[in-house]
């Protein structure tokens, strides 16, 4: 039996090919059948051929959810019929990052629809470890949320966001806003930066203390202006612009935490006088550590509100249509979604 | 009545002026006799103008150790006759930094001998805050050294030093075999790496596992072959140039972490990929925040080894003589001290 899937054949070459119907080979695995997948930025970088570590023809697909269909005899944590969302991340065990409790960095880290096929088909097989359910009040369109979330958690987690504290957010995209809501959340007082006033908007009704555009005034010394002078004690840097993490190093407290999404390889400058004589602390935050079941609780009981977030919906059939939208600047949009 | 001090004048221009003998002003000070102190680079820095912090003229020294001579009547914690060594920083213990633990670096910070008039002096007020006692089995010479321990104490706990792991050391001076010997301490297995092969015979002496002269071989490329190409752990950059910061961030493993110590204004070129690919930590590490207690309790039980360290020692009147040493690359030395 063929299933269809949404295959970068090429870079820049985005196409709906026909592949067997997946079927469970190993008694820990589960057949999982995909209702909705998100498109995140790193799967747009895949399509134009600028993420490094993709190789091709690879079915894309990170952030997804579906319903169990079928499982192996060995599994007793999910049920047939239960929604669940997919963990993207496959490692090995045995490296140092793995045995430190971090294997979002696994030496030998593969992640779904980057190092090998992943969630934009019909039908997917994986390991019961790799599904976490979901409750059934959450609908498909909030699941596909979970992904980025998890992302959110483990920023906010690498900087040590904490109540009380003042957190400034570099880019107000689907991260950015997910990083604003799970600051909120923590209780931060949260200043939101982008160069698109409509974001910005949007950042405010979501719980932003302030907004700054850094195309009408000067970030760093807007952000100290508004912290007092002292500066924000967490910077977290969604943009990944050579600059933004030149400016977060800049302007972030003394005894404050800059944290790093980006994958860009061209070198920002960073004077080495600033970290030390703030003491800050840079940290990556990349994929995620254990924050699936933090992040599905907090959806369980509607504590985070990623609604506003989902702007457009497309059959998976009409992927190219999708990424034309995600491509138009003149669109107003957030998160773009499949549905299967 | 009048005493002697060690004075910058102003840059360049080093000199031994008489100052008033100090007095206790408050009831929670005491007097100390100054009998030691460590020439730190600061200092250097501060008499070659090229220390941004400093305002001149300055009486230097922030690595000195006494006698108690006289307390003030609320004092308990110290008798007169106590062998004490002197925490050099002072706080606001009002702002975020202060709140948050580290008041090393505090928004209102100042440090003897830099901000304010320091040790090299033959008798200094403090307030017994700022004077912790020490054994008297520790004799003068390797008093001077509890305050560069603390450095190094400070620095291996931001990086999170911990036994089983590896970690490179840049840099064999004072401050990098402090680090080499608390990392052994700690039970991690150490690189050094210096481009003088005698600091580095003297660092194998004191434990390094292994040593790397960058002007022989490439110490990314050997750090790496060296740690089964993972790259070490922790790398605490003690050479603090534009170019070690660099390196270190490249071979330093997924999930490790970088200690800054330097304060070149100039920009490092730091690729986030770097960061957050391998989810790197890098942290500035200044001074320290409550490690005298802990240092002076390893030097009490001998479990360090500082005597090894330092290198030659002058009568204070003999400072300029003592910094002709230090200048001269020709004279093999580690750390410098002045007697009073």
């Amino acid at each position: 039996m063929k299933i269809k899937a949404v295959q970068v054949t090429e870079p820049k070459k985005i196409q709906i090919v026909e592949v067997d119907m997946p079927t469970i080979q190993n008694p820990d695995e589960v057949l999982m059948r995909v209702k909705v997948a998100g498109i995140c930025g790193s799967d747009v970088h895949i399509f134009h051929g600028t993420n490094p570590m993709a190789s091709y023809p690879r079915i894309i697909g990170h952030e997804f959810a579906g319903e169990i269909v079928e499982v192996g005899s060995d599994v007793t944590k999910v049920s047939v019929g239960n929604k669940v969302v997919a963990e993207p991340i496959f490692y090995c065990g045995e490296c140092y990052a793995c045995k430190s409790g971090r294997p979002n960095v696994c030496e030998n880290l593969e992640v779904l629809g980057v190092h090998r096929d992943g969630g934009m088909q019909e039908y997917v097989v994986l390991p019961v470890s790799k599904v976490h359910v979901i409750g059934n009040d959450v609908d498909w369109e909030l699941a596909t949320m979970v992904e980025p979330f998890t992302i959110a958690a483990q920023s906010t987690w690498r900087g040590n966001v904490t109540a009380g504290e003042t957190v400034l957010i570099m880019g107000a995209g689907p991260i950015g806003m997910g990083i604003l809501q799970y600051s909120k959340y923590k209780g931060a007082t949260c200043i939101v930066s982008d160069i698109d006033n409509e974001r910005l908007e949007d950042a405010k009704a979501m719980g932003a203390d302030h907004v700054i555009n850094p195309l009408e005034v000067d970030v760093v010394e807007k952000a100290l202006e508004l912290t007092g002078g002292s500066g924000p004690n967490v910077t977290i840097d969604s943009a990944c612009t050579l600059r933004t993490f030149e400016q977060a190093v800049e302007m972030t407290s003394p005894a404050g935490r800059v944290v790093v999404l980006g994958f860009n390889v061209e070198p920002s400058q960073i004077p080495q006088v600033l970290i030390t004589k703030k003491e800050l602390t840079i940290v990556g935050s990349r994929l995620q550590t254990s924050k699936f079941p933090e992040v599905i609780d907090l959806f369980n009981k509607g504590v985070l509100n990623p609604r506003a977030l989902v702007t457009q919906s497309f059959p998976f059939t009409e992927v190219e249509k999708a990424m034309a939208v995600i491509e138009d600047k003149s669109i107003k949009k957030n998160k773009v979604i499949l549905t299967f």
